[in-house]
């Protein structure tokens, strides 16, 4: 990806950063970044992650998904389950990939309504084997497929971890499998098979994608004034150190609308922590022009709006009409027009003292959606190197766990307690 | 709706309001009351939105539409043009109802391959009948249209204001029109032909909906603790006054995330001014507590959290399983899960210092949703009412709307000019 974070600086903006600002910060980043390689080399925990391109064996994804050649790919997972795969699929133009990620029941139905069951993949996965959405989506969609006279076992890859009841449902059923990769948690996979197994079933060419991947991989450098992925992480950091405490990432791309949601889960669950990290704000362009840029032109002054679009598309032709008042759209292109919203809509947040930041992907191709999701989370592990929290856990999701399954009647009655005590103070 | 304000008390999280500081703004939560009262019968600009369950005249939507009886119905619009009919169409679980609220050219080519012209209605709706990104489109789909054999003009309907290019065209064609309603901006018309012609084309009892609008119409009275949507305006208010400048708003059920984003337009457009407004996060339970949830207990607490969810859904029975670690689950239905993890949620957030607040709407049907609409619209005039802010104008979209023109080649010079001075600081 290319940054241009020429918006993002105080030159530009009140509450943006300096040039010099910026440049004492690069001495911390050189360190971070000595600390990323060495956790990189030596595959610690989460910054593992950065070496999946070149870990993520594709042969083993294609031969799970050998002999397939579905309609279409279920996959049942939630969370980094679920979001990676789905980015990488939507941003490839591959429509026929749906998921359950989520255990709302009209969904539920509905997506499996529409599903040829006989000759779609069901893809569950979970690391442990035992997250509770995905287990009851699995238990449904497994009693549908029994209904629709399908043999589940004919037609379900498992992705999981080396032990726990998903493994040994493969293992009894001699489903094919892949692994959830070591010490890489579920928001930083993407480039495993938890991302790309979807994908491969659907004749995607996932060697490219971690292809781009290894380009980012090779991308990093200890300056954020050479490499992309810090150049983001820095000035992202030094915005929220100056205020910005919200980060409205918005694609001007509807196939990118996925990658909102996945760079929500990263940026949230990875630097959510210690009364820090900024709330991500996921929008889409132009469609928010209309919805969101009022606020973030005269509201508060406490957000860095990232714009993200490729540089090039396919383009549809606007005719030429005969209404005068919009005569100046006829023989432009839609991309013209939504390229001319881009750009007026950052220049009109920087007259407005809001720092953004523009990030440029070459097309919506594998190689250029690999390296996208490589350096934006070799961003975010910059941030949280240099925030200083724990970037790779989650602690706070497990209290709604416990009580959430105390509630069910599993265990964990403490939880579950604390729930039933809920102060009401009901106006109806 | 019902309120449920109980988790948003001082008494239970530090940064939450206390009752007393409740009752004090009651009072000013009356005068604005009166202020909204006298602007609704007089039909004043802005408030008038409040009296559309009135207003609206059914029979004209339907007369618009009638004999028509399409396969699909394609919106073309933008922002509060195409929002409300999506929120509408999705929330009563009708599939049939497409949009091109975007200009981006594989997004539009995708959507007109998967349609079947023949058979589908289109609906273009901007009240200027200027909007370039709906021109545009509705240009390219009138071509389309042509190259599939269709005469558009036997399957346009056009909703717009009393002139303007559209107005003329729906004149010299004889197409079926409806009118923008005077005096209510885009976010505030779902109640009206904007929001409802999908729904009356494809079958759904719209006069249920407008039914609810009356029913949230009546249940404003003067005070905040006998009126939901007050006591949800108030207390928002409230909080982003003691430094909950974000509203994450989180249903709980797939069909509301289009409200969802309706929400966060109607609160970022009306209420971001003058340096205030709570910053709208959309977001998605379940889903999302595997992805935001980590921040909104871990991170600043600078958040409101709106918990939504029907009180009644249609469910699906999780099977029994032989895997022990699940059996908790067996016997259960999803509905019955997800709710243990609305409760779950939310008592996490209060035992984590971050003040949520609950609403409830009976079911998702066309009289609760209608209902919703109406409450949650009243709710933000509150906040208006109570920040002194305008909130029924967006001044700052101007200047990106003239610099953009300016780029296409049309009038405004100088604002494009502008654009092309930008401030360059390029990694890559």
């Amino acid at each position: 990806m290319n940054v241009d974070f020429g918006n993002a600086l105080a030159s530009e903006t009140v509450t943006g950063v300096s040039e010099t600002s910026l440049e004492r910060l690069d001495d911390r980043v050189a360190r971070a970044h000595e600390r990323i390689e060495t956790g990189i080399e030596a595959r610690t925990f989460g910054y593992a992650s950065l070496a999946l391109p070149e870990d993520t064996d594709p042969g083993a994804i294609r031969a799970a998904v050998e002999g397939f050649d579905p309609e279409a790919v279920l996959t049942v997972g939630i969370g980094g389950s679920a979001l990676g795969a789905e980015t990488i699929t939507e941003a490839l133009g591959i429509t026929e990939h749906y998921s359950l990620d989520n255990v709302d029941p009209a969904w539920t139905e509905r997506t499996l309504s529409e599903l040829p069951l006989e000759s779609t993949l069901v893809n569950v996965v979970s690391r442990s084997g035992t997250t509770a959405e995905t287990l009851a989506n699995f238990l449904v969609v497994r009693s549908a497929m029994a209904e629709a006279g399908v043999d589940w076992t004919d037609r379900t890859v498992v992705t999981t971890g080396e032990s726990g009841p998903l493994r040994e449902l493969a293992d009894e059923h001699d489903l094919p499998a892949c692994s959830v990769p070591d010490g890489v948690p579920g928001r930083f996979s993407a480039l495993s098979a938890v991302g790309l197994l979807p994908a491969a079933a659907l004749g995607c060419d996932i060697e490219a994608i971690l292809a781009g991947g290894a380009e980012g991989r090779g991308s990093l450098s200890p300056s954020l004034f050479e490499t992309p992925a810090y150049a983001y992480g820095a000035v992202a950091y030094a915005l929220e150190n100056r205020g910005a405490t919200t980060n409205a990432f918005v694609p001007y791309a509807e196939a990118l609308e996925p990658l909102a949601e996945w760079f929500a889960q990263l940026w949230a669950e990875s630097l959510g922590k210690d009364g820090l990290g900024q709330t991500p704000v996921r929008a889409l362009g132009a469609t928010d022009q209309h919805s969101q840029l009022q606020l973030y032109r005269a509201g508060r002054k406490d957000k860095l709006v990232t714009l993200l679009r490729p540089r090039e598309r396919d383009d549809v032709e606007i005719p030429e009409t005969d209404i005068e008042s919009l005569s100046y759209l006829g023989g432009e292109t839609l991309g013209e027009l939504l390229d001319a919203e881009f750009e007026a809509t950052e220049a009109s947040l920087a007259v407005a003292d809001q720092p953004n930041v523009r990030i440029e992907l070459d097309r919506l191709d594998a190689k250029s959606v690999g390296r996208l999701l490589y350096e934006l989370e070799a961003a975010c592990i910059l941030v949280g190197e240099l925030s200083g929290v724990e970037t790779f856990t989650q602690p706070a999701v497990e209290w709604g766990k416990r009580a959430a399954r105390g509630l069910l009647g599993g265990e964990n009655a403490e939880e579950a307690e604390r729930v039933s005590e809920k102060t009401v103070r009901l106006v109806e």
